[in-house]
């Protein structure tokens, strides 16, 4: 046996829990009475074993995730709360449906009465910001979760003023900041907190993860994937209705994944009309005898038709190759990077339609390429069932963990548990198709595209 | 009193109807039993009175247009039908709706056993064709309704090889061809007409009208329309999502409507959520005092968001005008005109985004512009369950009137009523939205849009 | 020539329009502007004609029905207007968007700032009603319409205290009431109306027709329809599987129409799934040869599998002769009707479900029920686009009406234009499915079920 | 540190595997390339820690379940396979996709080409059956997961005549059984496989679950789980509009779950909506001064709606305590137990709307109670994406672990992951709602109804 696994998942807290929770459970196993969560509670995270060697963990003080959920003590007196919640980011299903959550959690549950929404991400917590934040009950927050996008608004950049953003929570008298975002968003609440305590201030920052590429680490699946891949998967099917119907019909589509293919792999699972899925994690060539177009043409001429689901992502690098004018992103800034820090990509799909279109011009093959770029339906649809419970959950356990003076620390989903993550460890690295793994293995044997399109 | 109106309705036949049909009905009303059309059966086209006046139609015999349905005398003996079915042009909700009645129809209630299924429009009855027809029956068509589509395939153009596509009916024995497509389609179905008429043949040729846009005159409404301003709408929700959760955000949607705006007008109509519903018919400025672009930044400032929803035919004018290079439509050919001979436009809705970009950087006004492009989810759809019964009763419809013996005879809905209308008279005139009528009449108020955005 | 038809169409004014109307529209056709409707505009009711006789109407001023839509000159000072909504009877998709469709009209067209929304029907406006109203403005009707229902609920009853409700009209100094609602809420209406018009008073009046069951005279299709069989071909669906799947599966379901078979002839059209559509305009037998479980047995035994979809209306006779326990409505009540006054019907879905396992348990063939009742799901839904379209077009005619003077008239949509009626004409006579018709005779083709299921 | 757990998961082999996948993959990490499955991949089952004390699993030979997908080496040569899936119990969402999945996952990647579809469960399989097994191959199940239900048919019983069934067998010379159903077919399932084992035969049996109640032990969620909640959700959701818009409305739904609440516990998570969630687990009082009816009136009285959301299984000893006649369920059978053996119960959402009327007529208030049963809605929907994902990597599992020469084995997700399990122990005990732990305490919270409703 030996030590696999070395992340340190213990979480900071603001100081010892003291107060009795106003929320009424049962301390006993075995009354039938729902149970606070005990602070030993934990789970493994690394779970991989081998039968053969019978090598597994042996510390679980290492490899362990604590709980989330209510605790029988809290750290701060719900009479002194002033909550507030941001969104930031691109839209994603479900954010409206965690705003809810949040507020009927403070609101029915801790009888917190003063929540604050801020506006438009941390744009709204800026110096001289002129978003003011809007006040929160369950009156505001009812049949919210009927509209996609947030009703806070939101938006990228400001996570840098991290200064700025503490004073005015300071100003405000703000003690427990909840933030819904992703990556970047979750790095400037990490430093939020880092900078309240160095100020030796008592405000619980907790991050919720907001990432419909379901790019994060220590996250078994984003909110609003699922709502994300069941619209995407509308967008293939009428992407393979016109393929089938036309004569030599491509139908080309581009999902969000700038650095993982995790939506693009799942629509391809879903219904079995992709013939080809690309993804970043899978580079692939153009031309060649191994190269997409090659394969393509041979789907085309002993099946007339083809569909190819791309990640926003995937072949990125082709483009950077590709000499002449690009087709850009959404804006027409010329700026590297968006306001998020992310990088601009080049919209592969436009490229990729155009580079289809001249290879069959050139092979004097008729084609007809139907283009569709669902990007913003799915990314403002209403969160489905599925994810609406996901954001209940995940906003009423937001709550007990900035409750219990918990910060710096993400909710997460780990083995279907909710479990409180430093946020640190959940940013430091992320998450992508393991393509030697079993989720990539089923798409190939969905789509049975070839398991390698470089040239050798 | 005077003759408002002389259209001449009077639908064409390949010759007297002696045979008794199969379908059993009653010839009597009172007995509570479904009756046989009468041949003398007709509803008035022109309806419109004057109250002051007494103003109306005198003679019913030119301004009537005689009700669809089953005669009880037919013109073709079942057993020696050979009935065809060809779908053209662009994709539209409810094809293999219409398919499966039409089968249906033939099969169950006149015993025909022969039915071809002719593939990818008329390209499958020009000569040396290498697509085969298809043979079909009610199981081939089971369920074929839940796929959006057609079975068939269709493709643009082949219409103008008319002899060609004449000598491949008597080739194949065809004795009735039921065309559905556009206004190119039926066009050349008209002229398919003829020319059998011209060579003394005995083979129907009815048409089914399919124009996703709605722009066929004297056809209440087209089947697939009423699913195309569904899913527009869901695009529509999209936008307004996206809009309103960003700083200044600008929601822009394109949809189908070369020449009429209806899927935009009716699409704004269903939500309120359009601010600028711009439609071919309606031409606006872009620059100026009373053009978009300054209602636009009006709108901006007051409200921080707005929803443009334009129809691909919009603003064409514009992009003419336009100096430098132009958004081309989805393929790369320099053509002016596609297969069905519809002129080409260029993108609009790109064309609009780089302006409104362009301008509001010049004004030095942030906007977040989200642009959707939804034609091909919208094309693709299956038929919603309104558009379902409508082509289930179009189809058959169609099969009542060819076995009648008609011919050169469109199947409408004509004041919800069932009705045949020579092809002739229904390609001669497209249908626009009348913008001193009620429907457009009613989007002004919904949108709240200047009546006019020209400058004087 | 003669005379074919004689209701009189024209409606009743409160006084002269003398009044300019705030919406500025062009009075002139011909320069692109949308105009108001000129008082006299009107079309035609009786539409047949006959092409042998050339048989047609003579006199528009009988037949003729004036169009609906904004006027130049109306009769209420905007300043004075009290408008007053109020929703009565079962729910039905679509109520939301018309109150939505009503204050937005009323507001952002005419600026009348005084909208109350009476609470649960007329219950809300009987003497000493608990219910007060709500006031209404478009920050509290924006979003309804994604919910099903009506924010102002609704009730059946207190229709038939008109002096009551006058009263608290006159109190509450109201002097424009929309009222939505069916059969018995119109007929309420009425009277109210005719009551206001003995006291001399000046309120208009206004009707809106809503009737799931579509039974209304004089109305194209009333708004809610289309959803309601939208959502009732889902019911089918699932009865279909159901029934498909299992050995001899019988798949039931019930569907509303007490009186009037629309919702189940309609959704008989959709899907072909349907074997046995069982309407009240169609009476059938159970028992004997030509009866319906003679017919079942059939086709059980032939194709596996049988689809009944019934109307709760239909076999009522049935049920009457049947001695024993029937199968009771929804609540237990003895009471013949409900407060609506509609006679209490026994549920013939459950009546019927066990007649069919007696039967088959008698002929000793296994078969496999499975009984549907959707009908809470359908009344609640949110309206479908088509029917959002539908209802915010007859909200804005509704208020437009108001505000022109009209009293004791209904909205309706004729030959797919909107014009005014008299209530009193609309509630005369209900509207049935015609068994000798256009829609029954394609149901009959649909499902292939006999043409009668009576024993001779 | 103890020995916590002490399940062995250890699968049933039918020999060596020693043919060569047709299937070509990496046998190295790290190459990039998709990597088949080594036989000793596994993960831990038990995986709850215990910060505090460290305590946590020793051994992972006992703890281990192994990994369930593609071998390097196979059991059966596929020339010689003859493989079947049979579908046995109620319908459930992804019956089809299932289906699919393992036709062709046998066909294109294993080359397979005799599939044989057992029709209507083991009454397929049954001596003298009159149900002939149906040729399946990849145009066979071409689409078939856009319809609910099983295109096998399904039925319940025949699992015990498990002689008969083996020589069914035998006699077809199938060597690969999938069975695909809940409680009842697994345990068949398992008695066949043991059965084979006795008799020395070489057939390979894999269990995929299928229970709609997600009652089953060691697998995370059930397939078609999630669609039925979804549908749920809409039913709730036309309940809480139905019961908000009456006056002191009660909306009541009952959902599947005869032993086990989750489709009810999921679905109150989703919307908020529901004020009172019953499940099987959490026993209540009727009457008394904490009973449900009490509480009910408490709610009625403040908020003047209600939503009653129970599972079918919850309050049985109600019903069984009350006097007099009692609903039956859908059958009129008096048999105690169904022919899948489960004990019959009593329609408890009749029983309670029943219960209800009368308590509030004694308490002489007005309610307007609306009951909804969607239960064959849910059951005969197709699988949203999110099933279809699943049941596609659901099926593919079952062909490989049967292609490796598993037997008696069930395919399982655990932690996310798809693993083997003896089908023995996951039918030796039923999955249910923990009442002390995370699901439910977040279904209190979201409801917030009494922890308990039983009077002391």
């Amino acid at each position: 046996m030996k030590n696999i696994n070395s992340y340190d998942f213990s979480v900071q807290n603001l100081g010892k829990a003291t107060i009795s929770s106003p929320i009424m459970m049962s301390k006993n196993t075995g009354d039938k009475f729902a149970n606070y969560v005990n602070e030993s509670e934990s789970i493994l995270h690394h779970i991989d074993a081998n039968l053969a060697t019978g090598e597994t963990v042996v510390s679980s003080h290492i490899n362990a995730v604590e709980l989330a959920g209510p605790r029988e003590k809290i750290y701060f007196n719900p009479a002194h709360v002033h909550a507030s919640i941001v969104t930031c980011g691109g839209l994603c299903p479900g954010l409206n449906n965690v705003i809810r959550a949040v507020v009927r959690c403070f609101w029915y549950r801790y009888n917190v009465r003063r929540i604050s929404g801020i506006q438009y991400g941390y744009r709204g917590l800026v110096a001289e910001s002129p978003f003011e934040p809007i006040k929160l009950d369950p009156d505001v927050v009812d049949d919210i979760q009927m509209k996609g996008g947030t009703i806070l608004g939101s938006s990228r950049g400001g996570g840098k003023k991290v200064a700025e953003i503490v004073d005015s929570l300071e100003r405000m008298n703000i003690n427990i900041l909840v933030a819904v975002g992703g990556d970047g968003t979750l790095r400037g609440a990490d430093e939020i907190g880092q900078e309240i305590l160095k100020r030796g201030l008592k405000i619980s920052v907790i991050g919720i993860p907001k990432t419909i590429d379901n790019d994060l680490s220590f996250i078994q699946s984003s909110f609003g994937f699922d709502t994300a891949v069941s619209t995407a998967v509308q967008a293939v099917r009428g992407a393979h209705v016109e393929a089938h119907d036309s004569i030599n019909g491509v139908g080309l589509v581009k999902v969000m994944g700038r650095e993982s293919g995790f939506i693009a792999a799942h629509t391809a699972l879903a219904m079995s009309d992709v013939n080809f899925c690309l993804i970043p994690e899978n580079p692939f060539d153009l031309e060649g005898k191994n190269g997409l177009l090659r394969h393509l043409r041979e789907r085309i001429l002993s099946r007339q038709h083809a569909v190819i689901l791309i990640a926003e992502g995937a072949g990125q690098g082709l483009l950077e190759k590709s000499s002449g004018t690009l087709p850009e992103p959404s804006s027409r800034s010329i700026a590297k990077t968006d306001a998020s820090g992310n990088k601009r990509l080049h919209d592969v799909g436009v490229f990729l339609k155009e580079r289809i279109a001249e290879y069959f011009t050139k092979e004097n093959i008729e084609v007809n390429i139907k283009y569709i770029d669902p990007s913003y339906i799915i990314r403002s649809a209403p969160a489905n069932p599925n994810d609406s419970i996901y954001c209940s959950r995940l906003g009423a356990h937001a709550v007990h963990a900035a409750m219990s003076g918990r910060t710096r620390t993400l909710i997460s989903l780990m083995h279907n548990r909710f479990v409180h993550i430093p946020i640190e460890i959940a940013v430091a690295e992320r998450n992508y198709v393991d393509t030697e793994g079993s989720l990539w293995r089923d798409v190939l044997e969905n789509t049975r595209q070839p398991v390698s399109m470089k040239n050798i």
